[in-house]
């Protein structure tokens, strides 16, 4: 079965049909519209709607039934990445190959942009069917909460020493929480059950660990034009990374020890969890 | 009935039960969460939660009820007001008596305040017990979309001659929408009618308008000091407003016709709309 699936192919098809919906949510319409778009639409992987998709039909739902929870969780992230972008915070101009939503348009406006984008991902969550919505918003609000604390953190972080378990801790804030609420709510829409809800948390967590080390390893070792965003920020911000506290060998040696944690969490199920152990694959062997 | 309602009292008593729930909410923690502490326990009138809980009562509702929805709305307001002062928007320092968050703090934890706060106020009023959750978390995101809206459009006006037709859709948005949610989703959590919803939706539209052309007549007339925040502000940035396109004269009475609209949609109910009805007296007649 591992021979058989083809993941490039599977995440190329279910991306197109998230950025076909994605569109739908778009309208043409006013510069804070133009800029939510803007930012929206912008290239990206889509890992984070794609596992939403991936652990709901995992616990047998249906990708219609799902589908509201993929989009809110992509404008959450869509959202985090155009306030943390801001002058007050990290202060970027290049994102997904292009200038950032506030060297696009103009400060206020990408401030907005993602006050708006937070707001419609609930809009659009609570949209899906079934009694579950009500639990799946609080995910998403816990998982947007924890953003926001992990982001805070990391800015108090900054030019200092932090402990390995702090870099941890901000990590699974900043990105972790994110990829726990998509598999979550992917679970809930989905009708999964309690355990199905535990596994796929477990998996999650480990996933985006593995996710933010390679990040980090990534920005030390890649360059701007393979990333589309500027690469090195972390060295020359002094910003604490698995890589500039450990290394990049021991950064990525702790990467695969949180890809087998992963795949353990998915022993129980059978070749329909392919496509969540494929996505934890390419997370770790991603080179951008 | 009318002489044996007191309002002032009504609305301290209302105010102080929202304010005790409030700093239930806000547990001391990191710099983010004093932050969010900060923005939302400042003084303030509680007019919008007040509303919610007003109007789920009339349909029938129970306070216990209706709570999350009446928090939900405030930390809505709360977020709005610190984003709203932030340099790239209206640049201002001083706010319910106090220095503003980004300069109590700082600016990316004021803009991460905000988020958090608009992110916990949808975990908040999914927490509502009851069948309407789903629709209320849309009826809160459609209001924090269209003040995100209205905000745009009002930077994006200053400085320029705009129609009086322009100056009643800013207002609409950036005001009006969130009074009108906080009455439905007090409707809604309180299983109120069709017809409830429709004649609350009416009377808060009008209730929005009159408040906002009084918040006009008063940022031309009062100081800074009744106000607890900058006064004259409008007209320092030649900031369209019901007073500086039509005069103060003008402005009063268009905010006594507005009321008369509120009081009309509340004709079909008894004495128990008399929290409402003192309600859209009081946004007229307030000093602050």
């Amino acid at each position: 079965m591992a021979n058989s699936f083809h993941f490039p192919s599977y995440l190329q098809q279910r991306a197109a049909l998230i950025n076909t919906r994605l569109e739908q949510l778009c309208p043409p319409g006013s510069r804070l519209q133009q800029a939510m778009a803007y930012c929206l639409l912008a290239p990206g992987k889509r890992l984070r709607p794609v596992l939403t998709l991936a652990a709901g039909e995992l616990v047998g739902g249906q990708l219609e039934q799902l589908m509201p929870g993929a989009l809110a969780i992509e404008m959450v992230h869509a959202m985090s990445l155009v306030h943390d972008d801001l002058p007050a915070m990290d202060n970027d101009t290049l994102r997904r190959g292009r200038p950032t939503c506030h060297i696009a348009f103009d400060e206020a406006t990408a401030l907005l942009a993602g006050d708006a984008l937070l707001a419609a991902a609930f809009g659009t969550l609570a949209r899906a069917p079934g009694v579950q919505v009500g639990q799946a918003v609080q995910e998403l609000s816990q998982a947007a909460l924890a953003m926001c604390q992990g982001q805070s953190l990391d800015l108090l972080a900054e030019g200092r020493e932090i402990t390995a378990g702090e870099l941890e801790r901000i990590h699974s804030l900043k990105t972790g929480a994110l990829l726990v609420a998509a598999a979550r709510i992917g679970c809930l829409l989905g009708s999964g059950s309690a355990l199905d809800l535990e596994r796929l948390s477990t998996y999650a967590q480990a996933v985006g660990l593995a996710f933010q080390i390679i990040d980090d390893v990534l920005d030390a070792t890649a360059s701007t034009t393979e990333l589309g965003k500027t690469a090195g920020k972390d060295q020359k911000a002094h910003k604490a990374t698995f890589v500039t506290v450990h290394g990049v060998a021991a950064a990525r040696r702790w990467a695969q020890a949180a890809l087998a944690q992963a795949q353990a969490a998915l022993a129980g199920y059978g070749p329909s969890a392919e496509p969540l152990r494929a996505l934890g694959e390419y997370t770790v062997s991603r080179r951008r």
